[in-house]
């Protein structure tokens, strides 16, 4: 391609409205353009990124025995509340009706399309297990769309779903699908990190997230240098320290803390840190009412909640709920006298002795509250969100925290929309049972805009060679230099037939101007036709890497040829 | 790929509602499935073969100087109000809130978005001509989805734009498109005609169609044997015969007609056949009422109304408009005494006398009306459809008619967008001038139906080779005989190898099975493995061909390259 002909409208100015450095890099290289919140056009350098990643995750998925399919985009909202999502994913589903008043949603994920297809279609033990996979564009009505292509409401994703008779046969699927992505990552020039994932709140048994840490990743995870152990914030677990001897337990003592809601009200009005605080929240769902303590110092957990009850649906109570059971105004609550509820609390209150809870009565709280002794707890479980600095939960290590960027989701999903939908097969028992399932996604679009959050300097995109728009720019530094316009016609020529992805900037622009340009856009191999042409010298250089070297324009092809196998083989 | 392995399930049966054989035979051999109306699934055997047309295309389009990138689905509704197009497509717009209240449209073309684009990064005649294309699902609430991807809600169409400083540059990008269309389809093995169709209701000067004649083809096309003329029904023009000798005017008769307001009624009435009937048909548009007379038994094409007056919003008139031009009910207009309006009559109607036509009373028609003695016409056109049996327009020849699938359209939109929506570049003499536009649509998983409309037979589908799901098909007769087993295998890598796309068929089915499988699947190669394995004996067929040959197992690779290179070079 030739960079007259070429259309990568770059921009000279950082546009406003961008934050992130992916998204200020994608507009200025002409790679994306928005056209409204969240949805982006993807221009000719932008789709060719785009598709080398679809290609490999393409190849990938083929190699680990799944076959591609494209499920459509207008679903029925009926397979929706037969899984119950229609209601759980609320107004982020994109509703639509039809001239018939038919209603529709937006392809958001496709478990439900996808398992409305499976039980139609599979009968037998005998046709399973099997691997099913699409790359498509998803429909998501994010209340927040962020950074360009790192959260869209329009977005590209490879889904895919594996079927099995049982668990077994999951978990092989899971591996399978595991050693793919990890395989996909590094393929795609990206330094990646499987951490565990949450799973139980989705009716899952495992799930591994693959991260990109970056600073400005809206995900967040927890890792350990000593022992390796790496887990999403929700999933994260960690390791208490042995208990410190109790306080003598004090008398009870009812303050007035009149209009005190908060934990730092509180805390600022009796002068008690917050982690001599226990902070009381009131979940309900599926009929029952759960009420679950926390340090005031700490987040709850609601995923791990979720898990600890087996609740999924579990929200923050209504305000009669709370009234109901505590008979106090919301902000008031405490474990202290709590009515027709399950008291579940954080095994580090445990560690607490003489803590202040709410009193459950309007402008109260209670100093001096023990455990045993004043309120009795049902359960003790790890309910809060680790922190860094906290025991490694495998070794003798603590904990660190990194922002990062979700890339890519597996998940057993067991039979969770196997059995709410119907999807069975006879097994070679005779029995009927439901399919076991699995469902593994990969943001495509999203990675190219963490590509660039991972390889960037204050001159523009350093691509990962298997992913740039093009692997070899040839500049010409003086097109109206016939020598120098020859030679680089006759290396860039050379490559395309070496079958290398070359462009050739053959503008009539000042050298200046094409050496930004092709900073900007983050080509990762460089040969600048200058000067030297009529001695048969040429410069080349790589993106990101101090320097350059003159070697003899003859060699030029095979530099290229050789620079891009030995970098394709190190990353296969 | 192993057919133990493969997700294709086939249907004995013929799906109820499916009446197009291309309908049946992708449901039947597991190509697609139905989701709602008009909106299919592509399991993977229909996955390969779009994406193998969709690799056609692209090559062509790629070939002929337009650059791939990719525009969103989800279209900010102002745009469309922009082009005026968001009034105009009606309720075929499918359109959506975000949880703002914003509106959208799902795209179902592109013009408006791909002309926002340029209008924003186009600035100079320098960065003229520029082709620009995608391939991308589509969306349009088709009041009748029809034929499953003959006439689909969700598709996927290659929409490709050229941009051009002047009319000459669109002749030119047209004329590159209508050569790669031109490849493109045969390179997909298609019997595929381009006709002249109708430009100028879309506001356009020039414009083709490529067909497929079938007879199940919604549009219709008129040719000419003689000269090789071609035309879409709504472009077809036609050559009257000279001047039949008038008769002698008769004097003007008002015949009460009591609740006679059709052809049918008025002709069986009166005793006089349709030919001798005159229609008048009250049309309006932009502030403007139209009256255009055809004879009866002829249907007037609007297309022609619309070019012939210049009125592209042009629409039967309201029952109102009528009664005011008329003074009479809908039912009973004739030309003579028309007020405020513009009377336009088919050339055809000069060659008439004495004829019939409504009397602009309530249950009055007038006989032995005569032009010019009984009213005034002010423009004489070609106002109708051209029927079988016309003169053709550029030669002694007579037309036929042919019913044909389009699946491509090329377009001279001059600057009918760039126009509407302030798309313009600054030209060489340092004006600022419109953007000439054209727009060129290929259907791309329309074209898997009509590839099968065109090839089938009793037994299944006749895939063209460029586009079959696989290339070969290695069919064992016997699993349990480890000679035909292992030969098989060794065929099947041997192919593998090759780099064929073959299919194994290694199920442990009865032979006749396999066969109807085979041949309902459509894959272009057979390789049957069978007694004579131990022989080294195999029967190689080909999908659609009378007869088998025994060749030697250990030829059969170079047999399979062979006749694919064979067939590929021949559609070059």
């Amino acid at each position: 391609m030739r960079a007259t002909r070429l259309f990568f409208p770059t921009l000279r100015e950082v546009p406003a409205d961008a934050e992130l450095v992916s998204h200020q890099l994608l507009l200025r290289g002409g790679f994306i353009r928005r056209l409204a919140a969240g949805v982006y056009s993807f221009l000719p350098l932008g789709w060719r990124v785009l598709h080398k990643v679809e290609q490999i995750v393409r190849e990938e998925m083929d190699r680990a025995g799944a076959q591609e399919l494209l499920l459509p985009t207008l679903h029925p909202v009926e397979l929706w509340a037969q899984s119950g999502r229609s209601e759980t994913w609320g107004p982020e589903l994109i509703r639509v009706s039809d001239r018939a008043e038919r209603e529709y949603c937006l392809g958001a994920t496709h478990e439900e399309v996808m398992t409305d297809l499976v039980r139609a279609e599979v009968r037998s033990y005998r046709e399973l297990p099997l691997m099913l996979y699409q790359i498509q564009t998803k429909f998501r009505d994010e209340p927040r769309p962020r950074g360009g292509l790192i959260r869209g409401r329009e977005f590209v994703m490879k889904d895919a779903y594996s079927f099995d008779r049982d668990y077994a046969g999951l978990d092989e699927s899971f591996r399978k699908m595991d050693e793919a992505y990890t395989r996909t990552f590094r393929r795609l020039g990206l330094t990646v990190r499987a951490v565990e994932a949450e799973a139980a709140s989705m009716g899952g048994t495992e799930a591994k997230e693959f991260v990109l840490p970056s600073e400005v990743g809206e995900g967040r995870f927890f890792s350990c240098p000593s022992c390796g152990y790496a887990a999403s914030e929700e999933k994260a677990d960690y390791r208490l320290p042995e208990a410190r001897p109790d306080e003598e337990p004090q008398p009870l003592k009812r303050v007035e803390t009149p209009g005190m809601r908060t934990i730092e009200q509180v805390s600022g009005f009796l002068g008690v840190s917050a982690d001599r605080l226990v902070k009381t929240l009131i979940y309900e769902g599926e009929g029952q009412v759960v009420a679950a303590l926390v340090r005031g110092d700490r987040d709850l957990n609601e995923a791990k909640l979720k898990a600890a009850t087996g609740i999924r649906t579990l929200a923050l109570a209504s305000e009669d709920t709370i009234r109901r059971v505590t008979g106090a105004p919301v902000g008031f609550a405490g474990p202290v006298g709590l009515r027709g509820v399950t008291l579940i609390a954080d095994e580090e209150v445990r560690l607490l002795s003489n803590f202040v809870t709410g009193g459950n009565e309007a402008d109260l709280h209670l100093v001096n509250v023990n455990r045993d002794r004043d309120f009795t707890v049902a359960r003790w479980e790890h309910l809060r969100f680790a922190v860094a600095g906290d025991l490694c939960p495998n070794c003798a290590g603590t904990l660190s925290e990194q922002a990062a960027i979700e890339l890519g989701h597996i998940f057993k999903l067991g039979t969770y929309y196997s059995a709410s939908m119907g999807a069975n097969f006879k097994d070679e028992d005779g029995r009927e049972k439901p399919i076991v399932m699995g469902s593994y996604g990969i943001g495509a679009s999203r990675i190219v805009a963490a590509a660039v959050e991972q390889g960037h300097d204050q001159n523009g995109i350093i691509w990962p060679l298997p992913i740039a728009p093009y692997q070899v720019v040839v500049v010409v530094i003086n097109m109206t230099d016939p020598a120098q316009a020859s030679l680089a016609e006759e290396i860039y020529q050379g490559l395309g037939r070496a079958g290398v992805e070359v462009l050739l900037d053959d503008r009539d622009e000042r050298p200046g101007v094409k050496f930004k340009d092709v900073d900007l856009v983050g080509i990762p191999l460089h040969v600048v036709v200058g000067k030297r042409a009529g001695e048969g010298q040429v410069e080349v250089r790589r993106r990101g890497v101090e320097g350059a070297e003159l070697i003899p324009a003859a060699q030029a092809v095979t530099w290229a040829q050789e620079t891009i196998s030995a970098e394709l083989e190190r990353l296969a």
